[in-house]
């Protein structure tokens, strides 16, 4: 419809979640006529991120260095580990200020329907971690989805396994609902009354 | 809070209309977990666009050539130019299936507390298009809102002035709004039921 670059600009915005051809169709103008200069930091930002992130060598969460901010940090308390599904829960962790030790990052959940097991997860590289004995507790903060759900009980079998103790955030945490959309205020509450994982 | 190219990439996104904090950090997210391939293709669509597109020589919209395809048209209506704020505006016309001229594009209105005068609007091309003599009649499609409707007051005496026939859209366009929102069907008609304007 319209001229081959800008069909191609609206279909390469089709790829950012929530964005239907009307979105991408604004988009593109919006940059075209009113903001190239954006437009052209936006394509640096994302060729910068896409060659320059990868991730944390120790949580698996998203950085550029080999080790994210939060696990260089000499100061955190090393022997709890809260395990999420992604890496945004843990700025909703950080923002509650209720809690001071690590993070692994799952980047989802186990999915045998979609051939997402165990070493897809990096539940392998968790497992080292167990093993180094620096870890006595593990907080599971999976989403309460079935999947999630599902995802922390296999973890807390490997825990037990390596006598590490489990738990799990406190009830404050909506059923059925994602992590990302919780408050600061309902989570630092969930945090401070987490129950053990029997 | 994030890794700073995370941060940037987040910070790049909001150039985009209707993308907020939380919307732009999905976004970085999205695509830097799942979509890389995404997120270099968009890229490149920004940096080749905002190299490659610019304004065509005859009716001002969005195109990568000098004419855009419907000037290019020989197959085209020259007697009759239709007068648009926007170049989405033009997508809408060419849907209804209901005209067959030419267009000119004046990428917004008159807004004098803007500073926004005739000659940001390429008036003066649109004027000495008026003096070429093919053009029989102009169609005012700007958007019925108060600057849209002074903005098609101002180009129609300058019409007039070419002993140019000026119309606008017949009423079925719905008062205060924007042409972008509009169905095909409902346009199809109000160009068809056009008036003239005294
Ligand atoms: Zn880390
Ligand atoms: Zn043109």
């Amino acid at each position: 419809m319209y001229s081959p670059l800008i069909d191609e600009l609206m279909q390469a915005f089709r790829v950012l979640p929530g964005v239907g051809p009307k979105s991408a169709q604004r988009m593109a103008f919006h940059l075209l006529e009113r903001d190239k200069e954006g437009a052209t930091k936006l394509a640096q930002a994302l060729t910068d991120a896409v060659e320059g992130v990868g991730r944390c060598d120790c949580c698996q969460t998203l950085t550029e260095q080999s080790l994210c901010r939060i696990c260089a940090n000499p100061r955190r308390d090393s022997s709890v580990v809260c395990v999420v599904e992604n890496p945004s829960d843990i700025i909703i962790f950080e923002q509650s200020g209720a809690y001071q030790g690590f993070y692994f990052v799952l980047h989802g959940h186990l999915s045998p329907i979609d051939g997402i097991g165990p070493s897809d997860l990096g539940l392998d590289l968790l497992e080292s971690r167990f093993s180094g004995g620096d870890i006595k507790e593990v907080v599971l903060a999976t989403n309460s989805t079935v999947e999630g759900e599902a995802t922390a009980h296999y973890i807390s079998e490997i825990a037990k396994s390596h006598n590490i103790l489990v738990s799990k955030l406190a009830q404050g945490v909506p059923l059925g609902g994602e992590l990302e959309y919780l408050d600061g205020g309902t989570l630092a509450h969930a945090i401070s009354s987490r129950t053990r994982v029997e």
